[in-house]
């Protein structure tokens, strides 16, 4: 019926983002902001849904989790705590003819300059720290640094302990959280995947040591079955598991779940057995109690933390790169098709009048409105029919909704669906059951 | 049935907001970092609330107005534009006896210093940027310098062009954002009302020059019907016109809606009169076309702008504020509840089993687990009954749902209610669907 050609390029995502409106170059009027991006009114809807899919997915749906928005501006001590203070950085190199700077570990130092072609004129590699830092109050000294977040991790590890007073959870449990983070990067590419501000939503989830095992286990496949509810193709995703060189100073073990993005396999999401590292070191910076008594057993220990850490910008750069399809149609023509899962698509339903006249246009407005208050709607009486539909295909729309003279007669609309592209016959009365149904059983041809 | 004592103190605010886990002071265990606030498990879920229902209410519920999200990081000739390097600042002296800072506005010059009682050994008052900045990238130049942004409203207007060319809008429409904004405050201040971060609720509605009058008055009548809608007491809100004195300097016309707070009459939100001050001054700096032109007419104008300007956290304050109530109950008990409404209440549903044995309790948690998937929902078995309906009601759950022997033998549940506290028998087949009519029927008494 119709046949998918070729895979997604960066290049043909990035177009489309920016001709509808998902993604806009950052300060584009001023020449643009290098690794930043402005999500635009399909874009922004979009992010927005896949947030909501996670956080209902971490907190409401399971009950031993619980939300969490920590300020990202903290303590600075925070910062010495985590390691990020003496250990986040990269080594850094200049070129002493043309003063351009590079990453140490990314280019050839024996080699010519990238940018001038002199060759060997490189200075020391100096370690360079990625965090951003300003001044907090009027006077510009060291007492007054703050730094601009690095991660989310630590706003949850430094409330460990509110949570558990204020709260009526018990070990094992977890504290999620969504939100900004920022890194100086030098080199940020790749579209929206590696940007200097960026959103992660984040899971940490504590356990009695020699239970962080079991949990490190549930949650690598809780992760991953979370992808495949989100419509994500399987053959998609893999996990890596980090070897003894790649593991972070803190972890015990680590798995990234990867994403075939348009560039290649690229992390996705960590899944980190962090031990009691973070908590211990609080406790020692901070000389604050970060132990957990357990009312049952009274054994009183340090929890250990299994984390789940995924990039929001870029969950939402892979559910681009998974949706994107051009089929060849049966009549010779090419349609560009975004197969979003209803769930998260921009827009959920298109109310399309056939003809403006007779008061068709009415009609269309009118369940258009009623549709409105639970669904992302979108109203579009202008052009031929099958250029409308072609419009709703390349934005995702799920279900298109038609109004005709039958309408008029018999209270009946058409539903197409933008996948099959096939049409249904549906009383006006059922329609948002009917929707509401069609997203529950939803998938991807 | 129940009588009303007292009027909220912000004191009684802070301490339940802390003992029930709505706001905890930002990195406490290090001290804390003054004008920055976390908030916790439930504080995060009835932020999110109010959040989303602003969002519904100006995107889906109005066919003009699409989202954005642009970057907390913007060109730095945004701010040229803006006027904020020039003009967002603050005129400070410090005391040179003992060299504390203070707001030259705020102090008496002639008069003792209020940290060490010198007199007037004041420095001539000096202009500080309320802006934030760093350096983006390696080097610390002037050339590198970034803001955080002060407002979100530059996001929109340099991202006017794009929207119009990638998205349907035809003027009269509005572009909404919600994000985090900075502002390097000398004076934090009533709690989460006055911080150094804080997110923004903004929509900017573009209009031809000569209707601003008309839609600045539909904005006014919109907004304060939204706050009605969220169920705020009328007599807690009011207007505010700004004086010639008050105006900003891109101001034709400006109104405060003003809501009573624990320290009074405070700015909720502005609503503003900005003509074509913003799309202008970007037109200048960036030497790019902002003028629209209208595809019927084919007029060609620089819009201009109706802007609406809501605080998030400011709007939690006052959702807690008018949300609190201490009543005397007819036993001589005094409950503590919080009149959220249900849309933006934490918890929606608890579920709690009058006992333990005879599988009550797992009855109990199979209905809870089905409610889930539709409600924020609390699974609680432990306790006497009345102190778990005290727990709920502290932190505002509209609906409890009890299981009983009856339970078992009828399927039938008792749904108890917040305000009124009366009790209803339901049969959990129908309980989903009760619930969502009583959100929608929902009147504060």
């Amino acid at each position: 019926m119709a046949e998918a050609t070729t895979e997604v390029t960066m290049d043909k995502l990035v177009s489309l983002c920016k001709r509808r409106g998902f993604v806009y170059q950052s300060s584009e009027i001023y020449g643009g902001l290098t690794g930043a991006w402005d999500y635009g009114p399909l874009g922004v809807e979009l992010k927005n849904n896949v947030e909501h899919f996670w956080w209902k997915e971490m907190t409401q749906l399971h009950d031993n989790i619980v939300g969490l928005d920590a300020a990202i501006m903290m303590h600075p001590r925070t910062w010495e705590a985590s390691g990020h203070v003496d250990n986040f950085s990269d080594p850094l190199v200049d070129c002493k003819n043309c003063k351009s700077r590079f990453r140490a570990d990314q280019i050839d130092l024996e080699a010519a300059c990238p940018v001038c072609g002199v060759k060997g004129e490189f200075t020391e590699p100096r370690d360079f720290n990625l965090m951003f830092s300003t001044y907090m109050g009027a006077v510009k000294s060291e007492d007054n640094i703050v730094y601009l977040r690095p991660e989310t991790a630590q706003g949850i590890f430094v409330n460990f302990k509110n949570v558990v007073q204020t709260s009526r959870v018990r070990i094992p449990f977890g504290i999620a959280q969504v939100g900004k983070a920022f890194r100086n990067e030098i080199t940020t590419k790749n579209f929206i995947f590696r940007t200097l501000e960026f959103e992660q939503m984040e899971m940490q989830f504590f356990v009695k040591p020699g239970d962080d095992q079991e949990w490190f286990e549930y949650w690598k496949n809780e992760r991953i079955n979370y992808y495949n509810k989100l419509g994500i193709r399987k053959d998609k995703l893999r996990f890596h598991q980090h070897g003894p060189d790649e593991l972070a100073h803190y972890a015990k073990d680590a798995f990234d779940i990867e994403f075939y993005f348009p560039m290649g396999w690229q992390e996705l999401e960590g899944i980190h057995s962090r031990t009691d590292f973070d908590l211990a070191r609080h406790a020692e910076f901070s000389r604050k109690d970060m132990t957990y008594l357990d009312d049952q057993t009274r054994e009183r220990y340090v929890p250990y933390v299994i984390e789940t850490s995924a990039g929001l910008t870029r969950s939402v750069l892979m559910v681009l790169s998974d949706a994107y399809e051009e089929q060849q149609l049966e009549d010779g023509e090419t349609r560009t098709v975004m197969h979003f899962h209803p769930l998260v698509a921009p827009v959920t339903v298109a109310v399309l009048p056939l003809v403006k006249k007779d008061g068709i246009a009415d009609l269309a407005k009118s369940i258009e409105k009623e549709l409105r208050e639970d669904y992302a709607t979108f109203y579009d009486q202008s052009g031929a029919i099958g250029r409308r539909y072609r419009r709703q295909d390349e934005i995702g729309t799920p279900f298109c909704i038609t109004i005709d003279y039958d309408t008029k007669e018999d209270n009946t609309v058409t539903i197409r669906y933008r996948d099959s592209m096939k049409q249904e016959r549906v009383p006006v009365s059922e329609l948002a059951q009917k929707i509401r149904t069609e997203i529950k059983n939803y998938r991807r041809d």
